[in-house]
């Protein structure tokens, strides 16, 4: 059993507690957050109090980018000291003599459960030893755990903004059309789901289908005529240019 | 029993024979199509001569955008004439007295089957009973039926073009952007996946996450930095920008 600490208590920290305390193959022995606060469903040990924290292999900093900042009340931390984030260098924890990341490579929301069978984990360390240490633990939790440098984590969380955020914005836009001409967004869930459950058997690159790859210039104005606002024009325009040039360089 | 012919054996054609042909509530008499295939999996008589084409109440014409600019060789037909493009006005159609759209809101693929039940239809007519014709027809099929007007249609269109063909493409980028720093798109599966299935309870805009929508400069700052070319670098500023505006002018 790997001995753990995890710090923090926002959605990661919350999902990491509850995954740990059913695993057998590992014992969580503590949650530390500021305001001292149970963590749901879930019967570790908390306190707010960063002198009281207990000794474990592995203390796991479940804190949003701003507050890896400055860590200055956890220096006496003895062991292997990771980070959850996609986004922020492992060297802001170059204090602790071992230290590395543990970056669950899945959006979580507090009230939604994780299975985290299925939960990608992007591991790096400053040693093998310490790598080795967190992919056994990813292992414990996940069937999807890859060894990754900064810079591949750091692709990782930018493809990530392509595939997950700037995706949900273009349903944003898609549900502002539909709000303009009096359509109901949820007419567009089913072609979404089918799009998305596609690239279950094929790449993206392999599934473009619409106006742009067609070269259909009468569609594309006709769709730029009935946008109303410049923002929807400017991304409409910009993305079927993006789309010519791809796959117009690749034929 | 509405009676029906089916004009055309692409992906729609192929999949409206083959459900016409189960549905108790609707006759397929026949289907045409250039080449006198057979449909796969569907018993319907095939013919190639536009003379031998059977009297029927409504003709779906599943051709694709091209084909229904020439329409001389059908003109003789008698009945409600209809086609099922989502981008097409229903003016091509006018040298028919009884016409309309019957779209389906789905991408097809031939060799996948389609729940019809849960496929939005969006149908059109010149006339009130032909309007009634295509919803009961619809109906037949699918539990989401709705009367719309070209303007309507076309934005249907036009949104589903951000919510599939676009979002497609920002899956495309990610994959380059994977491949590029020797990583498998497949670990981002179970992100899409999530923050698809968020859709089902909750609208888009309020489930925006990431970077831009938190103005986290400094993360934005290290993305444009690990991207590689000018389209990566165009359609992150671009997405950024805009959702920085929609959201700064909502606060």
């Amino acid at each position: 059993m790997i001995k753990t600490v995890i710090l923090g208590n926002g959605n990661v920290g919350t999902h990491l507690c509850q995954a740990f305390e059913k695993n057998d193959q590992i014992a969580l022995l503590q949650n530390y957050n500021r305001k001292n606060e149970a963590i749901a469903n879930c019967q570790v040990p908390v306190t707010s109090d960063t002198n009281s924290i207990v000794n474990a292999e592995v203390y796991i900093l479940a804190f949003n980018d701003a507050a890896l900042e400055n860590l200055t009340p956890f220096h006496h931390l003895n062991g292997l000291v990771v980070h959850t984030s996609g986004g922020t260098d492992m060297k802001v924890l170059k204090n602790f003599t071992n230290h590395g990341v543990f970056y669950p490579a899945q959006s979580f929301t507090k009230s939604i459960p994780v299975d985290f069978k299925n939960v990608p984990f992007a591991v790096e360390a400053n040693s093998v030893l310490s790598e080795k240490i967190l992919l056994h633990l990813a292992g414990a939790l996940s069937k999807q755990v890859y060894a990754v440098n900064s810079q591949q984590r750091l692709a990782l969380h930018t493809a990530a903004v392509f595939a997950n955020n700037f995706t949900n914005f273009l349903f944003t836009k898609a549900q502002e059309i539909c709000q303009q001409h009096q359509l109901d967004f949820k007419l567009l869930l089913p072609l979404i789901n089918n799009s998305v459950n596609k690239l279950k058997h094929q790449t993206p690159d392999k599934l473009q289908t619409g106006p742009a790859i067609r070269k259909d210039q009468n569609t594309i104005e006709n769709h730029l005529q009935l946008l109303e606002t410049d923002s929807q024009k400017n991304i409409y325009q910009l993305l079927t240019n993006e789309i010519q040039n791809y796959y117009g360089k690749k034929l």
